[in-house]
């Protein structure tokens, strides 16, 4: 496992910041107008199940930026899916 | 830049496949019903941003299976962009 350069490593952590909080915005709005019609459901578990894959890869890779921002990447698409259970 | 093992870089292939695949039926749904109502626009920006630098952390890795999913991603992250503009 390398060992990643500090400097590549804080540009996948401010990626990592971005893709991660582009999923807020998504379940508030879910969340705030009780309904998940627009969303789909297919799309959410098949990137739940690529999330959990990119996971692993970042822990091969020794990434930590990946590792982070897979791990609460695949909370909030979970939620998703609990909310377009709850809501449709 | 590290030469990632090519059993690692498998893993990163079958999740850029999923990640990347999920995207395709929130753009067929969008294109099918007219509608991007229920779709965040606020989400796809952010991630737009994100998905772009996760592609620079990828060259910088050297790792194919995040430049390749990341390009993908990012064209088809666009694509819903402009149906939010288009059918809102």
């Amino acid at each position: 496992m390398a060992k990643i350069p500090f400097q590549i490593e804080i540009i996948g952590f401010v990626a990592a910041i971005l893709t991660t909080a582009s999923f807020v915005p998504q379940v508030y709005k879910i969340w705030k107008t009780k309904s998940a019609q627009g969303v789909s459901l297919s799309m959410f578990l098949i990137f739940f199940t690529g999330v959990s894959l990119w996971f692993f890869y970042g822990v091969l890779l020794g990434s930590f930026a990946m590792i982070i921002a897979n791990t609460i990447t695949g909370i909030l698409a979970l939620m998703i899916v609990y909310f377009k259970f709850k809501y449709k």
